[in-house]
């Protein structure tokens, strides 16, 4: 079986592209950065997710990185927007997915893995400059030059698949692979159990999303 | 004073680096990660090189990235080879530099600087892939796009001003600049005060750029 490394956040996003993974016949690396976000329950939902989904192994990486602040995500003297705004939002933690995918590239030369699996979604999103497919190609290229197995003409592929998708259809796959969004955690301030506050940019687009896709909405809110 | 995030491992390149980067007038911040490397007494080096110089800030970046093993100077069960040998050494960590850079761009956006200086060299050393020409040149392309700074037209610069330079040539430079190279720890397994085994290739090179510069090596070793 061809290994795989598949980011996986503990969000709904990254819980679909796992299950694609593995739907692909993927033996499937699961990877979790703790880079100081609020919502740790996000990281204990990755735990949950990769056990049932039938991950080979699952990696949390601890880094010390909220001490940069500059992203209401890591720090709590910021305050997670309710409202859509124009531009990049506050929610942006700096150069978030080019450390995740860094981290990703060192494991998936040590486990010998030819393919990293990152959710990023460049459509229903909040205009993060590190979820654009121009991004992804730039890391990929790199990956080529940056690796062992790269210059041994054995370069590893970065996949991006929910890149072009509509939140309604991520969803739609995800149902489709048996993926339990129940599990799965997206809100940018879940309390610690798990459950989101419905207001913030990650659990409006959820929240549209499953109507959209015209199903039952499985989040559990605390409002 | 325009800004620039330097990465200081603690051995003679970066603390070079860090100096260049002052004589250049950039206001300095610089930063030292710590992913798990034996050389424990490089981190400490850093800090006492960071304050000397005098940069405006240092900080150290602990990333729980030995878990992978991989490579001798992460995994303790890996011997550091003594003796030169063809291809890509067991002293190769993983993605090093793709990680490193990647922290240090969060830092640069967090701060806004627009610079970013490694100390990583082609040459003299050990063909790691991540310390090539190209190497640096695809990162640079992917900051461009990766960032919010990047993608308003101001994007981040990957300066690697030692990249074509042998060890001599580094080291003459750094004497011209004032740096202390008693501080400086390059070893692969140096002891717990810093001194040096004077045979790993880190110890041969370094060695070897005081003898062709015709300098006094203040490396203290423990042989």
């Amino acid at each position: 079986m061809t290994r795989a490394i598949v980011l996986l956040s503990g969000g709904l996003d990254s819980a679909t592209v796992l299950a694609q993974a593995l739907a692909q016949n993927f033996a499937c690396y699961a990877l979790t950065i703790n880079y100081g976000q609020r919502h740790n329950a996000e990281i204990r939902a990755a735990v949950e997710i990769a056990k049932i989904a039938g991950a080979v192994e699952h990696r949390v990486v601890k880094i010390d990185y909220g001490q940069f602040g500059g992203s209401a995500l890591t720090d709590a003297t910021l305050a997670v927007p309710t409202d859509a705004s124009d531009g990049i939002p506050i929610t942006y933690v700096p150069a978030r997915n080019t450390v995740m995918l860094a981290i990703a590239l060192g494991w998936a030369e040590v486990v010998a893995a030819n393919n990293i699996f990152i959710g990023v979604n460049a459509v229903d999103y909040s205009g993060y400059p590190d979820c654009r497919p121009e991004f992804v190609a730039a890391f990929e290229n790199l990956a080529r030059l940056a690796t062992k197995s790269g210059v041994e003409g054995d370069p590893i592929n970065i996949e991006a698949p929910l890149i072009e998708m509509r939140k309604s259809e991520i969803i739609e796959l995800g149902m489709r692979l048996g993926v339990d969004y129940h599990a799965t955690v997206s809100c940018y301030q879940a309390d610690d159990s798990g459950r989101a506050c419905g207001e913030c940019d990650a659990c409006r687009l959820r929240r549209s999303g499953f109507n959209e896709a015209g199903l039952a909405d499985p989040t559990r809110y605390f409002a």
